[in-house]
């Protein structure tokens, strides 16, 4: 294990947060609010630290498999740790590890709070939280090497480790060129979502919140009432960009190259089938509860985008909605966005390769003797990928039935339990009963919280590198 | 598709349930029933139905592995449908669909009732129910080839396709002489179970029920109270009996040789920690609720081993239990039992395959130039075994999915809805919520009905047969 390129990454990993702080600092300043003197103390206590691990650059830059895996959950874990310190030391947050949730959970876009009330809140600190969605949901890491004075191509390593799904590859062959293309997406996509809020009743503040919040798919709201209050225009605008958000990016790339039909793959057109599906079947399901076609169809449409792009912003109480639609929202809550958006759950693309997998062997047990391979927008899918994704599954079917078991200690009912697992680790949010739209996490016992904080932490960086974290052979010589 | 061969099979099929509906007819006759008529009826029905089919030998009698999953697949159906005539033509069920749910439930041994009153049935409609679970239980096709005058090798198909668990192996060179070792201990066991409960304050009628149901881990039960009437001594039998049932019959296969070490192999020995640590579990959790620890332990241990079994017999309403035991309770309905018994659920050697190679993965992913394999009890697990058990894993959960959202259009609880799947099929029984221990299944409507019963039959028959049999694959020609 190479220790000390270990602790320069985390050291860059710190100064980059530093950074990122800025933003609330910016804010606290122009409204005037005194809390902004603790994000200058995190700032130099980040910086300073940061500065201290990036002083000597180590020799042997030399990173493994092993070691890619370790730094991307090292530094989710790093970064969520000292972000929490404004929260906490300010006094808006009292627990350090209720402020440590809604850290990891503001990173990790999952957009769980365990705040009653967010309406008092100074600026500073709202902005924080829409902030660090809007930087977890790219990646740190790929954002910092697309910035850092790294040389080698040993940070695939690292990318593949914390790239959400299971089919990221290079878009063109530098990696520093593919996180740059990537990140001028994201950044344009947000300016143009925050200019056409403008248009809205939303005030700038409301409207850069909103769009963080959305741009990293994460639902950390400035309301008590997430959107409900705000105008049809502005439930429109996040709808729509909250499923732009959830399709995988090189599709953007590929419509800017001309390549529609590649940019249209299996994938994205799956995912837009689901999607107008459930939207069709709960405008069905719930018709006769608002007054107009158009509202129900609103708020259907909201709440579906909101839950499968796993960002979590809500306008009904859809806890209170018939059995049907209940049950969708949870099955799609698992489902979750394409691989290589910012959306968290299972993805689309792991779910086609498990089911045709799975839909090609039962043609392979009535003729033994066929030879066909799994295809994907007719390329055959290498067996390894195949494996690799039913491990994924597999500990993910462990992970949520443990998580489940350990917060039920706590006495909840079951149905709060499981939406609890299956939002924070899917990244959606909310969930149904206590921590549906109108709930939160606060009520939940101190380690319940430390299992969803895991459970956010694995779902955000899909499994692999908190099981590497955590497995006794990652320490082991080899 | 070897059509002349599947109608002489299933021939012998009729010719069998004729003989098995002995019993129900004998039973009211002792008693003087009026309803052994229907009995009667039903009896002729099935053997001139029977003798026809089976009148003319086919010449050509090669099965190959489509047909052998077909063969089971349509056996059981056709079992169920004509099972279920004495009680829909005596008017003990009114509705025909009603009685093939009870009679697929029966078969099946998941015990999911749609009665919403049993003690008023007459002894022989009683009888019926719980001999349906005998028979289903260890399989009726490998019942009939223990006995049937067919000749030729490709009998293991039918037995593949029909036997619990992913590791059914021979236990000696011929198949037939398998199933009668096999069926030899489920009859001496069965026998055994029978005496001991005559020791207590049963009735011989209750008895034989009571073991019936036991022996094929069914449920049926011939009180309204399940167990919950009958004394501490039935419970501990029950208990016991539900637990052995639940082991692969190889292990007493081998005991009766003398071979100890093998007979308790990783997942017998994996099977009793599990029982034995969730008792433990469950007793801590609903301790108060009972007086004494003697009768906390008894409810725990009937329930726990009721459930892991997938048995379904109750003495408690373990709906009211903390949240803890009502999970864990849930989570043991998905393990099941051990591969090989007449347990239903995911079998313990199925999940120890999946996890241990989900463990393995992880090491790899830290070390990806190690080579090592996946072992059970010292032997290395085929890739291929491996391979169809995440099929068989995700086909699971893709039924599992599919059937809660159908079923969700009646609009019940979610968790009356989710458990009402996993305990059909797992083949236990009641679930949590509206079909807890004291419901039933009388109140969904016709296509939920038909859906859990699709569940039932794909559950017992390990999935696999009844996708063959529903997939266009199969139908083409080769």
């Amino acid at each position: 294990m190479n220790y000390k390129m270990i602790r320069n990454i985390l050291g860059w990993l710190l100064l980059f947060e530093a950074g990122f702080m800025l933003v609330p600092l910016v804010t606290g300043i122009c409204y005037g609010e005194s809390e902004t003197v603790f994000f200058a103390i995190t700032i130099l206590l980040c910086a300073s630290i940061g500065g201290l691990c990036v002083w000597n650059k180590p020799k042997d830059s030399a990173l493994y498999a092993r070691e890619g895996f370790v730094i991307v959950s090292l530094s989710w874990i790093v970064l969520s740790l000292l972000g929490a310190i404004p929260f906490f030391i300010s006094g808006v947050i009292p627990s350090y590890l209720d402020a440590v949730f809604e850290t990891v959970s503001g990173f990790t876009t999952t957009g769980a709070s365990i705040l009653t009330e967010v309406e008092s809140l100074p600026k500073c600190m709202l902005m924080w939280r829409s902030f660090t969605h809007w930087v977890g949901g790219m990646g740190v890491l790929v954002f910092i090497m697309a910035f850092m004075p790294l040389s080698g191509g040993q940070n695939m390593h690292i990318m593949k480790a914390e790239s959400p799904g299971p089919s990221v590859s290079k878009l063109v062959p530098r990696v520093k060129t593919t996180a740059l293309i990537l990140y001028s997406i994201y950044i344009v996509m947000t300016l143009v979502m925050f200019v056409l809020l403008l248009f809205g009743d939303m005030t700038p503040f409301e409207a850069l919140n909103t769009t963080f919040s959305t741009a990293g798919t994460g639902g950390f709201s400035i309301r008590g009432d997430s959107l409900a209050s705000f105008s049809p225009y502005v439930h429109v605008v996040v709808t729509v960009f909250m499923l732009l958000f959830s399709v995988n990016f090189t599709c953007y790339y590929l419509l800017l190259l001309g390549r529609v039909k590649e940019a249209f793959n299996s994938e994205v057109r799956r995912f837009l089938v689901i999607v107008f599906a459930v939207i069709a079947v709960i405008t069905l399901n719930i018709r006769g509860i608002y007054d107009t076609f158009g509202e129900t169809l609103r708020h259907a449409a909201l709440t579906v985008a909101s839950i499968i792009s796993t960002t979590g912003f809500a306008t009904e109480n859809y806890n209170l909605w018939p059995e049907l639609s209940r049950t969708l929202l949870v099955v799609i809550m698992f489902i979750g966005a394409c691989a290589g958006s910012t959306g968290g759950g299972l993805k689309i693309s792991r779910l086609m390769i498990l089911f045709r997998g799975a839909f090609h062997e039962i043609g392979n047990l009535a003729h033994p003797r066929r030879v066909k391979r799994v295809t994907v927008d007719g390329h055959p899918v290498d067996t390894e990928v195949v494996r690799a994704t039913n491990v994924y599954m597999m500990w993910y079917v462990l992970l949520f039935t443990v998580s489940v078991i350990l917060i039920s200690f706590d006495d909840h009912d079951l149905i709060t339990n499981i939406t609890a697992v299956a939002a924070t680790i899917n990244n959606v949010g909310p969930g149904l009963g206590s921590v549906g739209p109108t709930g939160n996490f606060a009520f939940f016992s101190l380690p319940s919280k430390l299992v969803l904080i895991f459970d956010m932490l694995a779902g955000r960086l899909e499994l692999f590198p908190m099981l590497v974290l955590f497995a006794p052979a990652t320490w082991r010589r080899s």
